[in-house]
C-alpha cells in the first residue's frame, strides 16, 4: 500500500539503489504556485550530514516536477515529483545477498515476497522517505494558502538524555541551529557528544522526536476511524525505525488523575481555549484549536559496526560485520521526515473538512 | 470516516443515545459458519461491570445479524450487525446541552459540525465501540479458518502501578479471572484497591493496556503506508481516551544501544526465529513470525464527580458537576476493545496477503 | 464491494428474503434537515404496482433512520437507514435450490461463493435497490442545500416502441402521470398495451430509460478516472438487468461527422453555453453547465412463466417453470432507481468539487 | 482522481506537452518477470500511424521502469513506469490560449480549475492513455501467470459502416493485419476508404470498438458496486471521446423478449455453459465462464480542419480554424487502449477474487 491519504493522496515509489524515487500527488487545488524551489529546501534539509560537510553534495537529491504544473502553477492534474538516485555502488551490499541483517527488514521482505532486492534496504530503506519529504513540502504549500499552520519537529531525547523545549514558541530556525536538531543548545551539545561516543563504540543510539503543529483551526479530523491522532499515529509508525507514538500527555499522562489531567475551558483572547493542553490539541479525534503536540520513538538504528550473529538463507549461523558510513543516530535526519508526514495528514484532513464545512455553510444562508 | 480497512471493510454507525448501533462487514469469505452466538460473548465481555452485578443485565447489547448469513453460513454478501440501545434516559444530560465538559469531545464536535447531539457523548461515546467489538468477533472467526491466531490484551498498568505478565503464555482466561482484567493476581488486587480509592475520591485514573498477537505467520503487512505497526497504531489511537501506542521495545527502547536492541536471528525448532523480540514481531512493517506485542496508553477518563470550571455556549464561565455511575477507570473494559481493533487490522492484512501470495504461488509452478 | 462513492460514501446491505435491508451514509454535512418523511416518498415511488392496487400495501418498505440524526438534523455522524422486509414466503423458491435459472445470477453466485442463498435472488435481487433509493433521497436533500439540481428519468422505449420527450422540460410529475412512467401520454398508452400483451404471453420485455440532470453547475467531475460520465456508467451498470449506457449522442452519434457533432460555444443569457448538446453536458469528464442526458438499456427480465431448459447442481438437464407475480417489464420501476444512482454520483462529485474549489478560492484573495 | 482500481491500483500522471507521462502500479505479486520489453510492444501498437510510416519514429514512447523490478523480476514494491515526451512544439497551440475548442475539454477544465494548461489538451489529451497502455501490459503479464486470458479489441464500425467478426475466434493478429484494425478484411477496406474521404473533407468520423475477453474463469466480479460490467463501463467511459458502453446484447437486446434473450444452461465439455451468450459473459456482476463481449462508442473526434464558431475568454464570438495532422478517426488507435482498460479491470477483479477464494478454500479442508 503505497498511497497515503484519502482526499489528498500521495503515492510514492522507488528504492534506495534503483534509478530514482518519486511521488505522485493527487487532489491539489489548481492555480497554486509551485516549482522545484518550493520543494528543494525540504530535501536539502533531509540529506545526511549536509551542515558539516565543507563541500556539500549540491548535486544530490534534486527534485524535478514532471507533471501537474504549468507556468509555475498547479493545474489540477496530479503533480509528479522525481528524484534521481546518484551513482550508487551496490557491490558493498553483495555480502547481504544471502544473509539477513538483525532487526532490518531483510528477512521479513523475503518471507513476504519470496524474493528480495538486497541492495541497501531497497524499498525498506530510509531513503524512501525522500518521496515523503518532497510531498510534504507540497502539502505545506497548499495548507499555507489558507492557514498559518506551522509544523516544527525537534530531537527531544537521545538515549537517556533529554532537553527542554517550549512547543508554543520553538521555530524551525531554532531547531536547525545545530546539527543534532535540538533547539535547546545546552542539551544539543550533550546529544552531540553522546552520539560521538556511540560512534566511537561502533554502536548506535535511539531517541524521541517531539513535534508541534501550531495554527491549526478547531474542527479538523474525521471521527471515528479518521481521527486526527489516529492518522498521525499511522503516519509516524509508517516511518522506518519508529516504535511508538504519543500525543499530549501520552504514556506519562496515564499516571495522572482525571482531576489533574482534564483541560479546563476558558474564554481567552476572545475565543474558547483550554487552560492546559494535556489533550495535545485534539479531543474526540478533532482539533480543538490548541497546539497539537506529539512524540515519536525511534529505536537505535539496526546498522552497527560490530560483529553480529545471524542466519543466512541456507539456515546456517553466520557472523555478520557491516562496513560503511551509517550514522549512529537517525534522529536529526528524522526531524524533517516527521514534519513531512504530519503535513500529509493535515492536508488530507484539510480537504475533508473543506468539503464538509462548505456544505454546512450553505445551511447558514 | 466510519469505515475501517481496505480489504476487510468494517463500517460502523450509531450513537450512545440513538435507537441502535451497528456494523456492516464487507469482504468476508462465503461459507463461513456464523451466527449470533459467535459474536455475543465478545459483547458480553465488553459490557460494564457485568462480573460484579448480582443480576446481570442479560437483556442488554443483544446482537442481531440482519444480513449476509444464510443457514448459518456467510454468503459473501455484507454482514450487517445490529445492537439496539436500551431505554436510555437522556434527560440527565440536559444540563450539558449548552456546556462543554472538560476533556470531552463536546466542544470539538460543535466546532466541527456547528451542531451537537448532546446526549451522552453521542458518536464520541465509548458506547460506539459496541460496533467494533461485534465486528472483531467476526474477524476472529474468519482468521481462525486458516490460522491459529490468538489475540490477548490485559490491563498492564493502572496509574503508577504495574504488573508482571508473560506475553508468550498469557491467556484470555487468565485475564478474565478478575474484574480488573490483569492476569497477575497480586497486581490485580492492588489495581482494584487503587481504583476503589480513586472512586471514593470522585476522581478517575488512567493506565496502559498490553496486548499480544500470537500465531501470526511471517509476511503480513503492506509496506510502505500499510505497515502492520502503522495500522495497529491508527486502530488504537482511534479508540476513545487513548493517548499513545508503542510496539516491542517502544519508548523505553529508545534508551538502548543498537548492540543491545538488535534481535539476532537463529534457527529454532526448524524455522527462522529471533533470539529476542525487541522488534515486537514486526520488521519493516511486516510480521516476522514472532509474537506481536504492543501497548496502548489510556488517559484518566474525563468524567469525574468533582466540580470543574468550564465555559458554556454563551461564553460564560460556569461550574460543572456531573452525576451518574461512570467507572473511574476504563481500562478493564478497554481490554476487549483493544483486542477487537487488533483483529480488524489482522483481518485486513490477511486478505491482502492472501491475494498477494496466491499470485506469487503461481510462479512456483 | 458494497460501498459506493469516495467522498459521499454509501454502504448497502441486505437480501430480498433476509430480515431487512439498509444503507449507511457517510460524509454528509451536519445540520441538514432530515427525517423519514424526506426518504419515504422515494421508496413509495419504487414499490411495485402501487398505483394500480386498490389497497396499497401501505405498511411495506417503511424506512427508519437508526443513527446520524438528532432533533431532525444530521449530526455529521453516519446516517443509518433500515427497511424491514415483510413476512416473505421463501418456500416458493425451494425448487430453485438446486437449479439455476437462466440469465439470473444463481449460477454465478454459486461459482463465486461456492454456496448460495437461493431465496428470491438474495443479494442479486432487484429488492437490493431499496437501499439505493433510500440513500438517493438523502443525497438529493444534500444537493438541494446548495444547488437547484433536478434529476428526472423516464421510460424511453419498451421493446421496439419509442416516445418523444424533451429532456429540457420534462418533470417528475409528467413521468408519474401514468403507470409506465413515460411522459409522452400517447406513447405511454402503447407501452402499456404492449406490456399487457407480453404478460399474456407469459413473456417479458426490455427497454431503455432516459434520464436528465438539470441545474448542474459547470466544473463537476474528477479527471482522469473519476470522470462524471464514467461514474454514471458504473452506477448504471451496477443496476440489475442493465446492459448498456450512453451519454449525449451515444451510439447513434458514432455515425455523425465531427462537423455535425461538435457543440459550438456561444454566450447566451450572459454565460457560456453550447448551441447544441451532443456532448450530453460533459466534456473531458467535467460538466459544462448544460443538461446531462443519458440512457440506460435494460434487458427483458429473466423471469418468464414459460418452461425453460436449464441445468441443476447435479449437472442434469431439467425443465424449469417459474410461478409468481413478476412484472413482465421492470422499466417503470427502474425509473426511481436510475435517478437514485445518478444522485449518488452527483453527491460524490459535489463534495470533491467543494473541497477543490474551496482551496482554489483562497488563491483569489 | 488519477488512481484506478482498489486492489490492483494504477496511478497515472502526465500531460501531452509536459516533460513526461507515467504510471505507478501497486499491488503486483513479487517475483513476476518484468522488463521494458514486456511493455514496449503495447506502446508501439498505440502510437499513431506507425504502420504506414516508412521511417517509424522508433525513438518515440520508450518506456523505462524506474522502480519495483530487480534482476528482471518484480519485488512487491510499486512499479513506476516513465515515458518521456519528445520535443513537442507547443507554439502551434498558442492561438488556443484564450479560445475554447468546440467539444474539447478546454472550457470545462477552465470552469473547474479556473486555469488551464492550453498546450495540446494537456491532461485531457488522448496522449494521457500512454500511461494506461503501459500499465495494461503489466496487468496482462500478471494475469497470464495464472490464467489463459485473452483480450482482443477491434474496430467494429466506422460511421455507418459495419463488419463481421466472430468474438470467439478473433485474434490480435487478425486485428493488426490492416491499419484500421478491423479483422474483417473486406470491411477494413471500406473503412479505410471512408476515413480517407472524411480526411479529404477536413472532417472526422466516429465509430464503435468491439472487445472480447476470453478464458476468464467463472466467479470474477464483486457485487453490488463492484460488478464486472460496471467496472468495465467506468473504465471505458473514462476514455477520451467515448460516449457509450454496452455488454452482451446491449441496446439491441432491449428489443428482445425474455424468451428470446435468456441464455439457457447446459453441460458442455464437462462444464456448465450457456447455449447462447446474450448476457455477454456476466450475470449479476459476476463472470459466468463465457466470453465477455462488449462494445464502446466513440464520437467523431472534435478536432476538424474546418472553420468553427466559438467563444473566447473575453466572451467574444470568434472563428477558429485548427491546423496540424490530427487523425480523422481515432478508432484504430483506441483498440489497444480499450484492451488496456479491460486488463486493468481484470487485474483488480483477479486480486479481489484471489483473496476471497483463498479463504473460502480453507473451509473445504
Amino acid at each position: 500500500m503505497n498511497t497515503f491519504g484519502h482526499w489528498f493522496r500521495v503515492t510514492t515509489w522507488g528504492e534506495s539503489h534503483g534509478p530514482a524515487l518519486g511521488a505522485v500527488i493527487d487532489g491539489l487545488p489548481a492555480g497554486m504556485p509551485l516549482d522545484e524551489s518550493v520543494i528543494q529546501p525540504a530535501l536539502d534539509r533531509r540529506r545526511p550530514g549536509q551542515s558539516r560537510l565543507v563541500t556539500p553534495r549540491a548535486e544530490a537529491d534534486r527534485v524535478v516536477i514532471e507533471a501537474g504544473v504549468f507556468e509555475g502553477r498547479t493545474t489540477g492534474a496530479p503533480v509528479s515529483l522525481l528524484v534521481r538516485n546518484g551513482d550508487v555502488d551496490s557491490s558493498k551490499y553483495a555480502n547481504l545477498k544471502d544473509t539477513w541483517r538483525p532487526s532490518h527488514a531483510d528477512y521479513t521482505y523475503e518471507a513476504k515476497y519470496g524474493f528480495r532486492d538486497w541492495r541497501g534496504g531497497a524499498r525498506a530503506s530510509a531513503r524512501e522517505t525522500v518521496s515523503r519529504v518532497a510531498a510534504g513540502a507540497v502539502a505545506l504549500q497548499m495548507l499555507r494558502l489558507r492557514y498559518p499552520i506551522e509544523v516544527v519537529a525537534w530531537v527531544d531525547t537521545v538515549g537517556a538524555l533529554g532537553c527542554s523545549v517550549d512547543p508554543e514558541t520553538v521555530t524551525q530556525a531554532d531547531v536547525d541551529q545545530n546539527d543534532v536538531r535540538c533547539p535547546d543548545a545546552e542539551a544539543a551539545a550533550r546529544f552531540e557528544e553522546h552520539i560521538s561516543d556511540v560512534r566511537r563504540q561502533k554502536d548506535s543510539v535511539g531517541g524521541i522526536i517531539g513535534c508541534v503543529i501550531r495554527g491549526l483551526p478547531a474542527g479538523w479530523g474525521e471521527p471515528v476511524f479518521g481521527k486526527l491522532e489516529g492518522e498521525l499515529a499511522r503516519a509516524m509508525l509508517s516511518l522506518p525505525a519508529s516504535k511508538g507514538f504519543e500525543i499530549g500527555s501520552g504514556f506519562a499522562g496515564t499516571q495522572l488523575r482525571g482531576s489533574e489531567h482534564n483541560d479546563a475551558f476558558e474564554v481567552r483572547d476572545g475565543r474558547v481555549r483550554t487552560t492546559t493542553n494535556r489533550s495535545g490539541g485534539i479531543q474526540g479525534g478533532i482539533s480543538n484549536g490548541e497546539s497539537v503536540v506529539f512524540r515519536v520513538a525511534f529505536k537505535p538504528v539496526a546498522t552497527i559496526f560490530q560483529p553480529q550473529e545471524t542466519v543466512n538463507r541456507a539456515g546456517e549461523t553466520v557472523s555478520l560485520e557491516m562496513k560503511g558510513r551509517h550514522d549512529p543516530c537517525v534522529l536529526p535526519r528524522a526531524v524533517p521526515i516527521v514534519e513531512a508526514m504530519a503535513l500529509l495528514v493535515l492536508a488530507d484532513a484539510a480537504l475533508a473538512q473543506t468539503a464538509r464545512s462548505g456544505w454546512q455553510g450553505a445551511l447558514d444562508n
